[in-house]
């Protein structure tokens, strides 16, 4: 029952290609008059090309091609560019076309953001990283030899790992480095020797970057040389680093007894159940596209079921954590994983473990602080899997004598990202009922700070010197159903108890649930914020109606075990807006493409997409709609969250079911099905 | 790794085994000077055996045997006799011993429940409902031939299923049954008739039973004679029935398409890596014993991790639904499914679609209704799986190169049962890293009512004549855990932000989230009602601590998606009083062994166990504590519930995570364990 593919169409939401790419990179540097610098050479005086990806068509023109043997859009790219050789330094989008062979690039910074973007608002480079480690340890350190040597320090034995935000108000770039034990075979992030600096890079003249602030076990400094002579003074207590070896180190790894390789393994008897040509996914009833967005991720496309699409747009849009710490750089630790890119950092896949063995992994490709494409082998897997639980089943040993049933296979998309220390296991699931899952688990390294003093207030102590500090974790998706169409209403079911006399009985009263509907009319209304109680059905419904006379619909259900967001004073909370709701419905636009931005992280006292902004009390009767869905969980690290974090209990995401949406349960169409009788 | 099984010890919690069973039933039959009749030929004025069970030893008389190399408790049974054929009708509890070879009895039932417990609390048994069949059948049913003939039935065409409770007081015993078509291929529980009769079986004489209503189509008749009688008056508008065939059954679960099997397969390439010596598993590092209980389902005791034990029993309790409808069955329904038997009905499993292929199935026996043991084949499956997503995973890619992680498999004990039409899947998860889930899918088919008027406000219409009706599921767990040892108290933590003048930058204030923990002192405190805010973390926590200082704990963490519970109001809410809580913790009681009580089905209205009780405010510190966890889910059916419910979206359980229980992550120890480096 595989949904045949008729076309290539789906093309129309693939990543860029190598060539596409590097064709997007050269038309620029010979069109655009400027001079660029590889970026990774670039001074913040520079020029240079941060990053291309693919420029979506606009929903209309996609869905003309789709569904309506429309013209097929243009291929275009969208590139960003740093210009720091400019008189007014500032970062400038552009979109390329058409691709392969550009004939056209277009700035659209304007017209997207209704604003230039200052260029102080710019990601940190890999170069400004470069240049900020050279300056804190070639420069700054040579200020506190003495200290240094008592601390351990040996030239080359530290990892300096950033935080941000970067300062407390827009142009502030300032941050804190915080200094960690390099640990050869496992992971520096569980290992920090109690110093801390702060870094004013905010010039682009980097010879007048400084250290404005230095933190070492508690105490605060004006810089290394001020601590150097506190310390000289014999007022500083300096508790020597420990080389770390596997013996005591709480981040590693290594098995502690001889791997047996046994585990049970999944294997496929009649081959592959699901196609994967190009960006384009069939596996029973469902198709989709699927791409990666080098900053936010995963995305996919045209999901559809017996050919009849679902939802436009399922994709990861931000992911944050909100620290806090006794220590500087994790008290004011904001990571918005997007700016770093989760899907740049989506790593290569180890075959049986990250996904099985006999996946099919596929490759990424990106152009990111660089004028050539880049890329990341075996980066996604797409596999069935046999969840062990059966979809449904039923056994019947009344009146008549049968077994029903079906073991719940899935079709799951996997990419898994690691932003320095952790990891998210970014999935989407697929099921054989029209269920879609979007899930995302959290692995790898905790964040820590120096355990000192009254750290255990902000977590727990998880070795000698290490704090594993507390953070919420929040993570943003977009759903763009399409349920039987593009006009689409908030329909919301819950229960109430009524108390009843009974009928036949009519002295005696009982408690009698009953099912109370609405439908939502304003964008204010369906904005939920997190820890609000909420219908317990929420449903993106059509104007159709199934067999029975019921709106056809996809019910939205969430799964979260969020902690409290940034309270409302917070100057930097409107930077993730989104994370204020579990769920906001709003009304699709196209200038409402994503709900976050990579220039949120560096200035987020004025964030260049602000989500609250979307929500303007616009009506959502009959409208195409979108689901913004926040999922999260309170992190408060303990023992066991060394070496890893590990899964179970730590994954969060959301269900899309269908809900009147079939006359019955489309699995009954599953080559799956098992049915036997007896007498 | 495996946890050394080094006695048979946990042969403590063992079922009874088919020849003490049989040996209880004889010794009873001898000594008791009764006479008794096999419950399938047991008239209400009989005495018969209503079910034998084991009887545990108390928990102090196990723990002395387990840990103290004390006296190896006797083995007992704990009969249930409903004497019918005595001159005060009453149900009477019995323990007998020492198995195998009896020498007494002692009758428990004042010592257990404080009172008598009167005969009309008692389950109905099968001979019952067959007496209820006949009368309403062969009797009832000959005073309405016009009727029955315009409504198509034949004689034998019809089901019919009881409805609960019976009544609105103590010591009624009035049942609506609601009649459906008989399917001969499928199920009658989506095919509603329209008629319903409220059957007064309260005599013990069944002579004297009658019809005292009866419901067709929206309008109520003092019985079949009555409707007969409008009927022939042309008063009442009948909708025939029709057969029901593949074609038109929406509960066909008929594969629809010729099955092609070749789903995803498990295989376990060194054979198992768990054992199953009786009635005792290891895998690993844990080890535990399993049970299943005839009323209240699977049983698992003694559950250790490296020979530790972290708790002493977890275990299924009741499983309830609430319904509403406009007809009379579907609006009184409140079905307590421990009274009917989640173990009882916990059938064959089938391989391959209720759990792997490869899957360990073991047998249950048990004797219900009988004077002679029954064996359910293949009831309980446990099994190795390897869940497709790693436990912990890191990939290192800055200072050092290196790649860690490990597959997720765990070790699953499952039991499916049917109760009627509905299935649950009842999931016990042990995870590599110390973690315990538990976890219940819900499928099968939905209750229903006949469609009309205002059915939907009470549901989806989901046929030509059949309204799906709403109800909220419940299921209760008890949990004691012994986290280092029998004395535990009860931890909270959660985050509050706090604004912060940042250290370095005075005049600046941020928002700083910091852990808030407590202590809970009383029983009523950790008594969390289900849609109250409840602190994010809550531990059962000892009075020792790991290396790095702090309490060593295990973390309940619940994922539900309850709907409401009855109001207080409600005369039958006492009846199953745990549902009004998430999470309830007591300090744990000989006589508060159970949350339930099969005698709450038929008369909730006195509660047998009301576990209200048990909160009384004690104090909660340093003590033997259990946790009493309800998850739950609204179930307002739709047109994908046929032909069955399906489990994605519908599960619903909870976890126990070590928390700073051990020094790290246990599963450095599985011989699963991946790492990698490179230069
Ligand atoms: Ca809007
Ligand atoms: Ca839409
Ligand atoms: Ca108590
Ligand atoms: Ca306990
Ligand atoms: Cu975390
Ligand atoms: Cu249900």
């Amino acid at each position: 029952n595989v949904a045949e593919q008729k076309s290539d169409k789906g093309s129309v939401f693939s990543d860029l290609t190598p060539e596409e790419l590097s064709a997007t990179v050269d038309y620029l540097k010979k069109n655009l008059g400027k001079t660029f610098v590889l970026a990774t050479d670039a001074k913040p005086t520079d020029n240079c090309i941060y990053y291309v990806d693919v420029k979506y068509p606009t929903k209309q023109q996609a869905l003309d091609y789709l569904d309506r043997d429309g013209e097929k859009p243009k291929r275009e790219a969208l590139a960003v560019v740093f210009f720091g050789d400019q008189e007014e330094p500032n970062i400038t989008e552009y979109v390329v076309g058409p691709l392969p062979n550009p004939s056209y690039s277009r700035d659209i910074t304007l017209e997207k953001y209704k604003e230039k973007l200052p260029y102080y608002r710019r990601p940190v480079i890999d170069k400004e990283y470069a240049d900020a480690y050279e300056f804190v340890y070639e420069k700054e350190f040579s200020t506190a030899p003495h200290f240094l040597k008592a601390l351990g320090y040996d030239g080359s034995n530290f990892a300096a790992l950033t935080t941000v935000p970067r300062g407390f108000k827009s142009g502030d770039r300032s941050t804190w480095f915080v200094l960690f034990v390099k640990v050869k075979e496992s992971c520096f992030a569980v290992h920090p020797v109690g110093l801390e600096v702060l870094l004013d890079h905010k010039s682009l003249d980097v010879s007048k970057w400084k250290i404005t602030k230095a933190f070492y076990n508690g105490a605060y400094f004006m810089n290394m040389a001020d601590l150097e002579k506190q310390f000289n003074a014999g007022k500083v207590e300096v508790i020597e680093i420990q080389n770390v070896g596997p013996e005591n180190d709480i981040g590693s790894m290594q098995p502690k007894v001889t791997p047996q390789p046994g585990a049970p393994l999944q294997f496929n008897p009649v081959g592959n159940r699901y196609t994967v040509h190009k960006n384009q996914v069939t596996f029973q009833s469902w198709s989709f596209t699927y791409g990666m967005n080098p900053n936010s991720g995963l995305r996919l496309f045209d999901i559809r079921f017996n050919n009849e699409r679902i939802a436009y747009e399922i994709s990861t849009q931000e992911a944050i954590a909100l620290y806090g710490s006794n220590a500087p750089g994790g008290m004011i630790t904001r990571y918005l994983d997007g700016s770093f890119g989760i899907g740049r950092f989506s790593f290569e896949l180890v075959r049986g473990v990250d996904c099985p063995y006999l996946a099919t992994y596929v490759d990424t490709h990106f152009l990111m602080e660089s004028e050539t494409p880049d890329t990341t082998k075996n980066s996604i897997c797409i596999f069935e899997q046999n969840l062990g639980v059966p979809l449904r089943r039923h056994y019947s040993n009344m009146h008549s004598m049968y077994y029903g049933g079906l073991a719940s296979t899935v079709l799951i998309v996997r990419a898994v990202s690691t932003l320095i220390n952790y990891d998210y296991v970014w999935d989407f699931i697929f099921y054989q009922n029209g269920v879609i899952e979007a899930k995302i688990h959290a692995t790898g390294y905790i964040s820590s700070s120096f355990y000192y003093a009254d750290g255990k207030e902000y977590g727990s102590r998880v070795g000698e010197h290490t704090l594993g500090t507390l953070h919420t974790h929040f993570i943003n998706y977009k759903v763009d159903l399409d349920v039987g169409g593009l006009d689409n209403s908030i329909m919301t079911q819950d229960m109430k108890f009524n108390p009843l006399n009974i009928p036949w009985q009519p002295e005696v009263k009982i408690q009698r649930p009953k099912v109370v509907r609405s439908v939502l009319e304003t964008e204010n209304q369906a904005a939920f914020e997190l820890h609000t109680m909420t219908p317990r059905y929420i449903h993106f419904s059509s104007n159709t109606t199934n067999k029975w006379g019921h709106p056809r619909s996809y019910r939205v259900q969430i799964a979260s075990f969020a902690g409290d967001f940034l309270p409302e004073e917070s100057p930097v909370q409107k930077a993730m807006g989104w994370a204020r709701y579990k769920l906001a419905v709003t009304k699709r636009k196209d200038d409402e493409f994503v709900s976050s931005s990579i220039y949120n992280q560096n200035d987020p006292w004025t964030p260049t997409v602000a989500f609250s902004k979307f929500i303007n009390n616009e009506n959502i009767q009959n409208q195409d709609l979108v689901a913004w869905i926040t999922v999260g969980f309170l992190h408060i690290p303990h023992s066991e969250d060394l070496p890893n974090t590990a899964t179970p209990g730590n994954a969060v995401g959301f269900f899309l079911r269908p809900y009147n949406y079939f006359d019955v349960d489309p699995s009954v169409h599953s080559p799956d099905g098992v049915y036997f009788q007896s007498d």
